[in-house]
């Protein structure tokens, strides 16, 4: 047998998988399957060009259609606008969605001569823990519960002697469980950050999408220690790619580089865009009330069903956001296959597990699909259930 | 002297480096400096939302508003339409510009056991050669003459022992030297590709501004082994961000997995708006014929004002892109300040040296600027050197 070529192996390097769920999703897509496996937004919930205001305006956005250098936010106006509660441009940087943002402050924080370690929440999520993988990192899984991250089961690890270089956390509305990192715990995760030098990545796409009376998620403490990652992607658009860093400006300014070589810099007619939609707060201030009240009706929808025909099933209680996380008790390994015969798809918890097996749960998301379906879908998913448990 | 935190230690990384070039545009840009440094296209000859046709239809685009899952082509016809000699749909990847293909491209090549090897064009493209340090490979320059890489001189380093993973070349009008790699060469370059076992990266943003009556570049022959690359940045728009790799099935299905890791997929919005713009061909060949009328005028300024103040440059033979390569036959080392002192800004060899020296040349741009400006550029520019050299 002859040695591969160089094709062959890289055609074959194993370091690149592809994610589970957009593997599912090929099978979710099949006519007459629902699906409550997505973690898009709700098609009918985003602007369209018709409704939309300000609708966009070419004369504008042309000088984004020209040239530019700058891996930095393009303007001033489209860095606050981004992350409104921190204007200061130096803090910010740009990026083509929140994957890209954790991917290039993954890359700046392996070491070139030694396995580097971060921390996820386990159950976790899986663009995240793929990219931390893909860059060499290892990965310690530390357990979530209705309160997010169990920040004392991290201090006692750092007690014991782990010594991370990142910590990445969903503090709202967490994919897959839904939890939110109480106040108290994200206080002690900065302390245990500064005290043990390692950076926390909090990574916030669904925290504009608080859908209880609740007052939204208590931010986490101010900190040179912790990097935001913010995302238009689930208020305003996936397909435009804008997302963007807010960190110490000493990482900005390296985060900058690191951007250089991976891309030169986001798409300045993007930046302006959004800008452009964001300029009128009126106006997305009441399309967020809208967003919200449309996933309102689609999680009561989402969560009738599964208490209807799932009645064992324990939900983690949440407050926002795309997903209900629920335990049924028994193990479902097999129940993906049965349930698309049945014609239903979802998210075995075993696709988010870290470190601790997350078997007899499964992630059912109310952000896509036709909610008037939601019923049909989760009586199926139980009829499915009752086959393999049977 | 305590040791330095993670934040410090991440701040003061090497790894990543800024582009020399960028750096200096800083400098190029004070008021009254002329600059003759940059590598952006002419403004006034990129298409304007008024002067194009056909304008952008937001209800089309807006399906991009939406969302997309997809890291491939978002469809066939965009997919076909970046890269219209290919339109194999499973040969091409999308990406946010050719610098992002690169990026990708470096990254799957990279060897996560052992230190592997890139050839790179020497003097080479700045951009090339700082993604491939920062992801560690090894870079050994090859020469290269007014027929391109040497391809002779490769020959030479595989015969004794060389084993590169990558070979990086500009085709055509190569960055900074202009030259154009012979049909011969090319033939050979790809068996001996087969031969050893490497992968030819073939960048190509320059291969539509063909300025001479002379045939366009003759492409690489077909080969598993070759990589092409393309982008939108020349001829439509830089801050749009859109790219492309062309290349064996194999190769882009593992590609499209680093690009999930990276970045999810290039904007859906992006991708449809270049199909749009492109779908009129009658329009958009009039408009590569209205870029290479502005370019060709603009060349013949620029060296025009060359001949007239720096007799003795010897300027490499190019057929067209946006650069002209002079060695001024003395040492320019303390060249560019003393030309930001005159009030006029160049990129000197040196930055893109390799392994060869390149203190006598200097890169001459003409796709920036104002053209009317060209000749007092040049003069002093001249007066620069008559400074330093007396």
């Amino acid at each position: 047998m002859t040695a591969p070529t160089l094709l062959q192996q890289l055609s074959s390097d194993d370091r690149w998988t592809s994610s589970v769920i957009r593997d599912l999703l090929v099978h979710a897509r099949q006519p007459g399957v629902l699906s409550l496996a997505g973690g898009l937004p709700a098609v009918e919930l985003l602007p369209s060009s018709a409704a939309r205001s300000p609708p966009i305006d070419c004369s504008r956005s042309e000088v984004a259609w020209h040239c530019n250098t700058a891996s930095r936010a393009a303007s001033p106006s489209c860095g606050s606008c981004c992350s409104r509660d921190a204007p200061d441009v130096d803090r910010i940087l740009v990026t083509a969605g929140s994957q890209q943002a954790l991917d290039l402050v993954t890359r700046l924080a392996a070491s070139p001569t030694e396995t580097s370690t971060v921390v996820i929440e386990d159950p976790g999520y899986i663009g995240a823990s793929q990219v931390f993988r893909s860059h060499g990192h290892q990965l310690v899984g530390i357990g979530v519960d209705a309160d997010g991250l169990r920040v004392d089961e991290l201090a006692d690890h750092l007690a014991a002697g782990l010594r991370p270089r990142l910590c990445y956390v969903n503090p709202t509305f967490q994919n897959p469980t839904g939890a939110t990192l109480s106040a108290e715990r994200a206080q002690r995760l900065v302390e245990l950050a500064e005290t043990y030098d390692f950076l926390v990545v909090a990574d916030d796409p669904y925290v504009e999408l608080a859908l209880d009376d609740r007052p939204a998620a208590t931010p986490l403490p101010e900190s040179p220690q912790v990097i935001r990652l913010g995302s238009m992607s689930k208020t305003l658009s996936p397909g435009l790619r804008i997302g963007w860093i807010d960190a110490d400006p000493r990482l900005v300014a390296q985060l900058a580089l690191v951007k250089q070589a991976a891309d030169l810099h986001t798409s300045t007619f993007n930046q302006l865009l959004v800008a452009d939609v964001m300029s009128d707060s009126t106006w997305w201030s009441a399309h967020l009330d809208g967003l919200r009240n449309g996933y309102r009706q689609r999680r009561a929808a989402l969560r009738s069903a599964v208490d209807r025909h799932l009645p064992n099933a324990q939900v983690t209680p949440q407050g926002g956001g795309f997903f209900l996380w629920c335990d049924l008790g028994v193990d479902v390994d097999t129940l993906l296959p049965a349930a698309l015969d049945h014609g239903v798809a979802f998210v075995p918890g075993a696709a988010f597990a870290i470190d601790q097996p997350a078997n007899t749960s499964i992630r059912l998301s109310y952000s896509s699909g036709d909610q008037t379906q939601y019923d049909e879908a989760v009586r199926r998913l139980a009829a499915a259930l009752a086959a393999t448990t049977s």
